[in-house]
């Protein structure tokens, strides 16, 4: 069916890729191996250093995210290693999974799912790993499924606190530009990182940030690998090279991404996300539903889950917000399927924009006969505008 | 400044111009003289007569809109020549100061630029002009300043009742493919029409459609022309040709928007903009402000332009919208300058695309500090969700 | 007919337009009276004037070339007004028809369409004309149907040597951007030029360059105009505005092209241009054939038209080549209908574009059954590699 | 440098990308688990059965080509298989060191990198296999580093004539869609293939089309994997879904391409680009040079290795025709580094595009100062047209 108008895409990831992010896909493909190739390489290398706040290596993955998490693994790790994950949520679950797929020995330190990582049981076991079996930690940063964030500065004060030499791995596939994540300064190996998110780029481009120590435990690792090594990477990343056929016209997007979030800086992205999560918050409480996680210190900027009253389907409400108001919502994953709706309010996004957003929520709500209370998107309109006569008035005075 | 997130072009046309539409105007330019050419200038000949309604001859310009005005004029009349015109707002004022530099003899029935034509002294001035000296009655359909719409049928009934045989002339620049028009039900002679409003093109086509009376009229006009001769256009429009070098890129783009059109159905298209049109006043009425149309059945389905309250201004407010919320909006024109706004939703837009729209309206008016009632939001969502749901329960009826 | 592979675009105009042009165009069209647009409109006004090399007053029409044509006269002339005009080819016979409709007294002095403008001529006509009824005298720089040049500064002396007083108006369609031109330096009034051939734009912009004589003529100028009249062009122009709707992504182009030729620079563009005819007569002749332009002082650098052996049609051969080897060649217009075909060599263009088309000229000639040596592209490479080879040769010592 | 003109992307993959096909990539992201990407799913899942000419399943990767080289050896293979592959140039010589480091064993089957696969050697080396120890016999269809193809059909009758229930495996990735190839109809158990090439996309996708007997080996493989496995892949294909993130806008262009194809018919691209090969042989010929294939029944139709005369770099000469003439050459790779330059006639391509490609070589070897006769072009000229004149005689017979 032939719908008019733009369609809002409100998961949470793939987001709206800026259009001239797009024209900048839609040039024609150059040879890798070109003179001119190295500096576009080059370019997109240091960007993403400045992107995960690193002076690491970063490896960037012409595939896309689900990739850079077996990259990970495979570069650092043996045949039945035992690694410590956090269930978070779905995606921290399919990690685990992955892991398990691969050889590993995970052991997954559960939450109930509205909520960030547990640190201090981290702490605990780990504090019983005498032996160091345990050769990685791995923690979403930000749980997609879910919208609760995981306290990453506090992950790594938990294992130095015990003295336990574990990797720490840090998926920040859907925070990565949306949330604030500090790569070196947080002490993390290897950050996991995915294009179609923050990067408002298409899906296809993932990476890894690399830590010296995640390095050296390459060197040990025995897991088979090939396509996700890292060691040809490094060698011909120093000249703006890639060891097998880049995604070349996704970079010639991922630079122009980064010039932009150059442009607008990396606080005030942030800033922006978080605003945004706090207007689709009010409103979610003005209709009085919930949101799902439950520990405002772990609340995401970058998506809202939002509970559905007992009782009635979120894919029923996401189907009449999709096929009446053009929009797409997220869907509830694992063992929140059908309960929970996600609101995605990351990328390249603005006030209008998730005004529209909380507008097809509400009225969607209303139309699926959700039970609901009015004003919602009243309550995330008085918060906005709120919000920019305040910096207004500051910057006046 | 960079400003993230998507512009919300609110202003009543240019229009936001859908992705497929952009992307065909980003081929290759083709030689106009190619075998393949004269197919792609069929096809758009065609299509503009389905959206014109007619079955007489169409005329595409290679030049934006006011080029149509003064084609309409230069192949129907003489220097001096008398046309009675109808002053409902400053486009209906520059056409008829056209006219006059034309060398016309332009006469202006005049309104408060509140309302449509004022049929009756239309008819009143015809039956006065017993010697037919009036040559033409010039007409705008959708006033773009004002957001009053004429009737069009009644202005020709009002021709007919006093037995006149001036020519009707039309400007549909900003209700062509957006309102309902009917260039051969109405007995219209000339239509003017543009690319850039309900077509969803950017600017840079005009048109022209032209009953056998109009075209019967340009044998006889003395005005001095070429470039917007109507006689070598038909002969090379029969097979496709234009008599000099078309607007190529923009001839793709127009194609793809008679497609888009055509999937929806002009009265799906027509439909669709009242229904945004009557919650645009009701979120206006809500907020205790005044549509500056006040009379109901001259209501524009394109456009609503918006009285400010006594005392303050349209452009500070329309900065404010622009500086701190990306929306453009519409300002007054002429003698409406800096007292109305216009909110502009015609051609490619939805639900949400207007409930953001008129999010940015209401935030705009708290932040510039309009004294105004909470709630047009509000008002509008649940008129259009109640819209939704009754159509869905007829439906399922 | 699915053709594979880029289609090779080698008639005089259009041209092929480049990727990051194309792009340039496909982006959201913008409110043209918003902040932002002056700053656009400035960039094109000031860009425009650097390929004309003129510091007067340049316009943007948004409307084809033609439409430039007349605004030249309508902006400067008054009705019976007497202009000498220069037969050179089909498009000064287009002009000078155009002149008649718009109710003018053009003359015209012939030439056998082999060879530029007759300027003994002019100054005798010009000489005899005491009274000073001639008020312009018109030029076709490049004469884009028979690939002969005239000499502007020429014709320049030849109106000052008599003392007349007529303003010169010539029209760089098919030379701006890729014949060296100079408004200023040459005495130009009023220069008119067009987007689609060395500018690499699509059709749909056009321009004049406007002398400060030519601007105080328009003041007593008493032909009927508005949509071309450049007063209030003048004004709005100013701060980057235009009175009407310009062709928003057309000027987005615009920009993208000046840079484009900014980085190149006239001097290397109008260079390659001369380069790559040479080349192209050299093929001609190698083949054993003619140009048509006879004297080597007007050839061409933007097209080469070649003469068909006689009992051979131009446009069957046209047709084979376009069928077979999908390229697009000029046909011959008016008197030389179906007796020469025209090789575009304009534009965005480089040796191995010339390369293939001079190849498909030959492959077609030898389909075609057409009468010719072997070897022309032989010819052609052995020029343009002798060319390099020599400048490197220079740049080494 | 500011280069004008458009590139000459000839070297043997990535390949020249059709403007549609860009076009196409530049659409906004969709959410791939919406209802409206089961359908673009569900057409690029058949697309490409139909481009490998297979009713087998086929994979589509969200990665470029090196990954379907790991996904087919860890889907079917165990730690310590033995593998026998043909050594038939330097990416079959990748793809060993691949399945080393993925710890399997391979033998490899030496040639002198100037033909085909040594059928009768592996039909040998499988006879001494009594205890079928050899688990998978691999084969590089078109050896992009050297122009020759090996006889798959051949292969496969080798491991007939022995009975080895050996796996077969095909790397097409520089002949799928440029070179005839039948999945199902030569028995290949797991073909590899990747977006770049013959397929006209970016880079980015890459293939596995996997026949019954390969799926069940999957089974019983105990290589680690995750991204790579075959069987979550197929669970959701069924819908035309994805197990994780697809690369949605390569997929658009894959459709596209694909359509494309389908309008053209593989016979006739087949033929285009044998014809392609041929003139390209012919020019090297009359150059004396020398084509790095010596066996002729194993050259291939997508790319023509040349030799340089001893004592003479080729990448001295790559990098004349780089700088001077604006295009890319294939680099010899390996043992052939320096030594033989490599012209791609695959993909997107037509016959002027060659003609500039040779001419572009020719001017290249006369610059750069490498020993060669003069006609290449010439004769690559005559051969094609020859072939015109002989279709069309026998069209029109």
């Amino acid at each position: 069916m032939h719908k008019p108008g733009r369609h809002f895409l409100q998961i949470p990831g793939p987001t709206n890729v800026p259009d001239d992010v797009l024209r900048a896909i839609d040039h024609p493909t150059m040879d890798h191996r070109s003179p001119e190739f190295g500096d576009l390489g080059l370019r997109a290398l240091s960007g993403m250093k400045w992107v995960f706040k690193t002076a690491a290596d970063v490896v960037i993955y012409p595939a896309s995210g689900t990739g850079a998490w077996e990259a990970a693994l495979v570069n650092t790790l043996s045949a039945g290693d035992r690694v410590l994950m956090c269930e978070t949520g779905h995606f921290a679950w399919l990690w685990h999974r992955l892991a398990t797929r691969l050889g590993l020995e995970p052991e997954i330190i559960p939450t109930d799912w509205r909520t960030g990582a547990d640190i201090a049981a981290i702490a605990e076991r780990l504090r019983q790993d005498d032996g160091h079996s345990i050769k990685a930690v791995c923690v979403v940063h930000n749980e997609t499924s879910t919208g609760c964030t995981s306290d990453i500065a506090g992950v790594r004060a938990a294992i130095d606190s015990v003295g336990h030499p574990a990797l720490l791995m840090v998926d920040t596939i859907s925070s990565l530009g949306s949330i604030d994540y500090r790569h070196d300064e947080w002490g993390v190996d290897v950050t996991i990182g995915g294009s179609q998110k923050g990067l408002m780029l298409p899906p296809g481009l993932s990476f890894n940030a690399v830590s010296a120590k995640a390095r050296a435990a390459s060197d040990q690792a025995a897991l088979p690998r090939s396509f996700w090594s890292w060691d040809e990477m490094f060698a011909a990343n120093r000249t703006g090279y890639f060891p097998y056929t880049p995604s070349t016209n996704l970079l010639y997007g991922l630079v122009v991404a980064i010039e932009r979030m150059q442009k607008e800086g990396l606080d005030a992205i942030f800033a922006r996300h978080q605003r945004h999560a706090e207007a689709t918050r009010r409103a979610v409480n003005a209709w009085g539903l919930e949101v799902l996680c439950r520990t405002p210190e772990h609340y995401s900027g970058a998506l809202t889950a939002v509970m559905m009253p007992e009782g009635h389907s979120a894919d029923a409400f996401r189907k009449v917000v999709h096929e009446r108001l053009n929009m797409s919502l997220g869907n509830g994953l694992g063992r929140l399927a059908n309960r929970v709706f996600r609101i995605g309010h990351l990328g390249d996004f603005n006030d209008l924009m998730l005004a529209g957003t909380l507008s097809g929520v509400e009225m969607g709500l209303k139309i699926a006969g959700v039970p609901h209370a009015r004003g919602g998107v009243g309550a995330a309109l008085d918060y906005l505008s709120g919000e920019i006569s305040a910096t207004a008035a500051k910057a006046a005075a």
